[in-house]
Order: structure tokens, then sequence, then C-alpha cells
């Protein structure tokens, strides 16, 4: 097709929400490629006014009314809203693109970060692309540029992972907790940190001055949900079914950003230097590895970026074949909304280029 | 010999410390092996009278004569001062088991954890037996029940440690930022966390609402110190020269418990039924593993207690000769001043029985 005859409309579904705070921010500072961006939250949130692009707009009710004329779709909402409204989405000729667990493991729904797989977006018999999880997000972009040259086999994943994973409930429990433990002398006895936060909100345990073992569900063998979308979401994306995955996930007392400490194993020999060399030249990547100098990434300097940050980077001392990494990534914006603007853009780019 | 004419004398150098502090309360609480208990500190601290099995003793400062008539003498100090001053103690006629790093890889010198290695406290040619680190201690009597059936082939390990492992000064940084930080929106701009809590104190980053990947100083690779004291560690105390272990060592906004992930590849075939039942049976081990209905161990939970904590039994998905483990262990009682005490024990008995 020659020049479009018009920019695409967007429809933003669960704009309201933790992620879809930071997806308006997001658009707002991208390079613009929408026409309409249509605001769209569940009823008892229509009628508000939320800004983006500089501009007012006001949220309409989820119906199949709100999706005529929209281009893409993209949904930040929880998993049955997803499961029931984005096919209702597509089927009114939109691209529903999904931040939600429903269907990223289905076979006929691509699940894409444009750095590693943004071929695999075109093929979408549903109408429908998923964005991964948050966790396997905030580590994928830095190991796919690794495994594109040394060819991945095997990845220990330990996540420290923030309450905004949680999404605001899981942030408003931890900022509560922070404020009833902060000026106290707790922390030294069994359970007073657990007397003294009281609610644990999203979380099976108290969050501040704390960590918890535990993300999700339960699934068999002991493993968490969330553990088996690091193992499941990290084959799909890489195209490698066989790759050898097992996390265990954590909870930390950290608002956003999520960090990784990763133990990658390859076919081919490694060195820090060449890995150093393929993640600085890696789109969506900052090497931040000098620790003799206090250089490594935090969640505290990391959130509210937009890259995966890496550093720690260390070859395995008994394995030629290992690698070592710490990596940092902020799970509400690479790790959800950026990773689905992306997806977005991509597809505005098929449909006003062909 | 035959029955003691005396109950042997004991030193605690270090008495005011954080670990000192703590070990006071661990002598008080166990059953009491001592004739003299005698508080040494430096200079400053000479004269302050701290409570020790429902008594105060007087601390005096710490000199060569302060070790006369001395069996066993504890180190809780830095490197420095133990270098200097456990051989004057041995060379005193006393026991030193020191809880510093100075001699833990010296090869006459060995490293002992009670349940683990007890017979390894009887060769000591110089006088003195070193206390593992603290990191090492939280994980290595579970993994010691482990190996003893499996056969221990590799680790690899990442770390949620405590800020008291850095002692006071620790504790007292995160309280101090924690307090800052508290009842504020902090933690979604890049920075506002550390621009806001000020001094970072013994870390080289701000530790609330932050995991800080960094903890020693920089070593050959890119490995921070307390890394390789987990590699060179488990092997020693293991007795496991060619042991394969990789560890990321990670501080976390937690007063006082260590936590670590842990990936154990063994020789045999593992169960997680086996490995429960050896966990259950195994001194100084509690077993907390039933996460579906909120049984994990925490750093809140476990604080203030005497065990290594194991929860999260998996076997790896891929590999049915690993384990995925989560252990918490309170670093200032099992990590420093229990191990201490009770290999203190060991030459005690060692004294009075012959």
């Amino acid at each position: 097709m020659s020049s479009p005859a018009r920019k695409p409309t967007l429809a933003v579904v669960g704009a309201t929400g933790a992620v879809g705070t930071v997806m308006l921010g997001i658009l707002s500072s991208r390079e613009d490629v929408w026409g309409e961006i249509r605001l769209i939250a569940s009823p008892r949130s229509a009628g508000r006014r939320l800004r983006v692009r500089g501009e007012e707009v006001e949220v309409v009710a989820l119906s199949e009314q709100a999706f005529e004329g929209v281009d893409v779709a993209m949904f930040d909402v929880p998993d049955e809203v997803s499961a029931q409204w984005a096919p209702i989405a597509a089927a009114k000729g939109a691209v529903a693109v999904d931040n939600s667990g429903a269907f990223r493991m289905d076979d006929d729904v691509p699940l894409v970060v444009p750095e590693v797989n943004a071929h695999a977006a075109r093929n979408r018999p549903r109408g429908i692309i998923s964005n991964p999880n948050c966790t396997t997000l905030s580590m994928i972009v830095a190991l796919g540029a690794l495994h594109a040259e040394f060819g991945l086999t095997e990845l220990v994943v330990a996540s420290y992972q923030a309450a905004s994973g949680a999404g605001q409930p899981g942030i408003d429990t931890l900022r509560e907790q922070i404020a009833k433990v902060g000026g106290t002398t707790l922390g030294t006895q069994p359970g007073d940190v657990r007397r003294a936060v009281g609610d644990f909100g999203p979380f099976p345990a108290p969050l501040a001055m704390n960590v918890v073992p535990w993300a999700g569900s339960l699934r068999d063998g002991g493993w968490s949900s969330e553990e088996l979308k690091v193992r499941n979401e990290s084959r799909k994306i890489l195209g490698l079914p066989d790759l050898r995955v097992n996390a265990t996930c954590v909870r930390v007392p950290v608002i956003t950003t999520h960090s990784l400490s990763v133990h990658a194993r390859f076919e081919n020999e490694v060195s820090v230097a060449r890995a150093h060399e393929i993640l600085s030249g890696a789109p969506g990547v900052v090497v931040c590895d000098n620790p003799g100098e206090g250089e490594f990434p935090t969640p505290a300097d990391v959130v509210g970026t937009d890259p995966t940050w890496v550093g720690r980077v260390r070859r395995a001392m008994d394995d030629p074949f290992a690698l070592e990494l710490f990596l940092c990534g902020d799970n509400l914006r690479k790790g959800a909304a950026l990773n689905t603007a992306q997806i977005a853009e991509l597809i505005a780019a098929e449909l006003t280029t062909g």
C-alpha cells in the first residue's frame, strides 16, 4: 500500500490501572504514530478524564461498540477480562495486544518482544498478540542478544521482584507497610514485623523489611505460576522449546523494577569481554558493569527508564560456557507498558506501510 | 582425664559489637558449660558493664594479660584485630575461635560447622579455629545434610543478604533510610530514593526500597569477595575442593537474616520427598515447605531463631539430579554468634572429658 490515508486508531483498555497510567506517559513521550487514542476502562471509571499526548481524553466504558474503528487495542486488564474482550476486539477488526496471561502460551497467539522476535508478530491467526510476563521481559532482551551469538542452553534464575508486579494494590500495601516499620526497631524478633504491618494486601507475607519467596499460585511439583511463566515464556520467545529453565521467584520491598540474578549456560564458550560487546550493541540494553567504581544496576536507579540494565557480568568459575549476570528492568515500562506499546507500533507500521 | 577440676574459662573478644551482643544472649540461654566468662573489647569500651548469664560483667580492655587463664577465646572483631590477637591468645594457651575472615582459608586452620564437620575442630595446629562467613553458614547445614546422601557436585547461589551482615553500622543505616522513605511516594523515578536517603553508610548504594548486587571488595573476574567466600568456604567445610560454586551476593532491605536461592546439583538422582526426609531429620534444620498454605521461610519469621529454615524444595524441571531450594538463617545467630558458641562448646567438652 502507498502512503497511508490516515494514522491508525489505538484503544487502551485498562487505562486507569497501574500499567495503564504508565502507558499514557509512554504514549505521550514516544514518536506519535497514532490517530485517535481511545481510553477504555471498566464502567465505574467511565467519564474520568486522563491526559495523554498533552490533551485530556474522556474514558469510555468497555463495550463492543467501544472498539468500532479501532485498529490496535492494547489490553492491560486481568486475565479474565482479556479472555473475554480481546477476541471481541479482534472480531471487530482490531489487532489485540494483550498484556495478561490469558493467551501467552496458546500456539496460535504469538508472544512478542520486538528486540528479539518482531517477526513473530506477523503470524497472528486470531488477531491477538501476547505481551510476556514482566519478570520474563526484565531479562529476555539481554539474554536474547547473548543467545544470538552464544546459543543458550540453560538458565537458572533467582528474581528480586517489585511490589508493583502486583499492581496498584501491591504498591499501596508496600508503602503502608514501610510507613509502619519506619522509625521503629523492628526486624530482630521472630514475627515482630508480621505483627506490626497488619494487612499483607496481595502478598502472602509481610513485604516491608522482608523478602517473600512466592508469587502467583501453586502448580505441580511445588512451583509457583510465576516461576513457570519465566520458563515457558522464555522458551517460546526464544524459540527454544527444550531450553532448561529453573527459576525461583521472590518478592522484595522495592516499589518498581524487577531484578534478576541469572546463571546462563551456552553452547559456545563465552567471555566477559565479548558479552560486554554484544550487550553494549544490543537495542534496549544498557551495560552498567564496573563494580569497583560502584557501577552496577539497582532498582532505585533503573526505575522509570526504558532499557534492561545489565551488570555483574562474570564467567562461571568452573565452566567456560556459562555467564553470571545481574539484570534490572522497570516492570511497569519494558516489563509491561513499553513492550506493549512497541508491539502496537510494529502493527501500526505494518498497517500504514503494508 | 577424669571428671574436670573446673569448668573452662571463656573470653568473648568484641563483646560490645553487633555479633557480641547476640553472643551474650546466646551464652545466657544455652546450657552453661563455662566457668568464668570474661568480656573483652577495645580500650574505649573497657569499664562498660554488660549482662551475661543474668549477671553484670565488667568489660576489660584487649591486652595480652586479658587472656591469662583463658581456655577458649572467641573473636568477633574485624579481620585485622583477629589477625593480630588470635595468635596471641593461642600463644597464651587458649583455643581461639575466630569469626573474622583472617584465617578461614589457611590450610592449618580448620573451618568448622559442628553439624557438618565437627571432627575438623580437633586438628588445629595453630590453636585457631575459624568460623565461616555468615552467608555460607546460612545454607551449609542444610546442604551438608543433602550432600551426605546425594553427593553434591554444583551450587548456583543467589543471596538476599540482610543489612546486619555489615554490622551495627549496617543496621543503623537501613533503619535511618527506611525512616526517610516511609510515608513518601518515592521509588518511581530514577534516583529519587538515592537522593532522599542521603548517607549510604557501609553500602555502595541506597538499601531502603532497593536491592544492591554488591557486598565486599572487588576480586579478579568481576567477583566480589563475598561471592568467593561462599565458594571457597563451602568447598572447605564440605571437603569438596572441586565443588562447582557460582554465587551472586545481593544486599536487600532486611535488618537481620540472610536468605538464599540455591540450585544444587548432585551425583545421584534426587526427589523432593527424600530431600524433605533428610532435611527434617537433620540437626539445626527446619523444613517449612507448604507454599499453597503460605508456608515458606521468610526473614521476618526466621530472625531470632537458631536453625536454618528450608522451603520451596523442588526438583529441577529438566534435571533429575538437581534441587531448587530457598533457605533462611539468622546471620547474627547461626551465621555468626551461635556457630562460634557451638565450636567453643566442642572445645569445652574436649577439655573437660579429654
